[in-house]
């Protein structure tokens, strides 16, 4: 029988989603609390590889097993064997034909930055800190211009594995609350580092050191060596997924009461 | 010359403001930041000694020093030398009638708590998790009869070393917002553990164990021994604390972004 979850994760303390030789990854100490639950081995797959440090509300992952256990028991019982800095949301029986990375449609990351003189002690593994101020309207405009479908080469980490470097971006917007800067970014599927490329891009831009035609150009001439440095990851974070609705997942609890 | 500043800090690492025999305080650490940048010993004095575990957006401080720094220097000086979970957000000089605690008329707290299945991984040192669901409109009610000047004693900590258990609430509010409950209060200064133990007797009451008049007869009785219990202290934070506005001091930046 095959599973969906949603995972909700702290990535500070992690090599990220998939096994690195030197730090613990989420996926294998997922899979430790969701095998001890179902007494043999059980193997994830996820919607979305997630990098050292990064995020997620709602990363959806799959996993089949022969093992009956209530949609309560997946959720109470595998995160009383996690760590409380993973946390299952919820657990539903799919059938065969879901799959959490090649059914996932769209995704939608959120970028935090906070651009005041004192750094953060609350919020510094969850936002980025700018010591300049940044012009979050040029940001906003220079974004919309990567809206639609393109060769996203120039915000693609070397080691990308992609077939194609061409995606749709589906919205891109900067948002400022206070001294907080929010990139809201959807698309049908990210290349490796591409949030935190073009959020490096976008820098030089709200520091006035760049105008925003500059990220036009960078994206026409789709060479990574030019364009900005790969921004911080513990500003980013997966919120949701988006698989067929015929699936019928609840959302990921996004609503965290106004913080 | 005396110096007023407003220290941001996440508890959870620290056995509080005040030095304890086996873990780190803030107060230990942030003087010995403030002693870095001034080239000799600095002490402070505090507005409200929090507890191991609580944290806090607008802890005010005083410290004397006769080192001639600029506000600058003081901020940037001692967050270099800080641990990034310890933030001075900034430092004013202030005449030798501004006293940070004897001045403090008022302080604001807030609790919080999320009551749903699933544990929060990203929020998991920022707010209690009650298993069950709890009642915020019976919260609220109770709540609002502690307001006004009491006896606070059935909500005061053995240790507590307040010459009065009388104070004055001027506001006491819970409010919902999703899964998410949000305790407010201010007063004009708190007991040891007294918001703690307030949330502590009205969990009961989002539970249906008790009735809102409980939480009254409790005040009216005194007596620690058969209120509720102590609550989590990683759901606490000290807001903000209220001098006389002649000093002109700036309000804590409380703006988290619409988190």
């Amino acid at each position: 029988m095959r599973w969906a979850a949603c995972i909700e994760y702290d990535g500070s303390d992690y090599s990220g989603w998939q096994s690195q030789p030197h730090a613990p990854s989420v996926q294998d100490t997922l899979e430790a609390a969701l095998s001890r639950v179902a007494d043999t081995f059980v193997r994830t797959v996820c919607s979305g590889r997630t990098d050292s440090g990064v995020h997620a509300q709602g990363q959806i992952v799959h996993f089949d097993t022969t093992v009956e256990r209530r949609e309560r028991a997946w959720v109470l019982g595998t995160n009383r064997y996690l760590p409380d800095d993973i946390a299952v949301q919820w657990c539903r029986p799919v059938p065969d034909t879901f799959h959490a990375r090649f059914g996932a449609f769209a995704r939608e990351y959120r970028y935090w930055i906070l651009d005041r003189t004192a750094p953060s002690a609350l919020w510094r593994n969850r936002a980025f800190h700018s010591h300049h101020r940044l012009d979050a309207e040029a940001m906003h405009a220079a974004a919309a211009q990567l809206v639609g479908e393109h060769d996203f080469s120039a915000f693609r980490a070397a080691a990308c594995q992609a077939r194609s470097p061409w995606r749709t971006i589906e919205w891109l917007t900067v948002t400022r609350t206070g001294d907080w800067l929010r990139l809201d970014v959807r698309a049908n599927a990210f290349l490796h580092h591409m949030v935190r490329n073009i959020v490096g891009s976008l820098l030089p831009i709200g520091r006035g050191e760049r105008d925003p035609a500059w990220l036009t150009r960078l994206l026409a001439g789709r060479d990574r060596r030019v364009a900005g440095m790969t921004a911080p990851a513990q500003g980013l974070s997966l919120r949701r997924v988006f698989h067929d609705p015929a699936f019928g997942l609840p959302p990921p609890a996004l609503d965290d009461g106004g913080w």
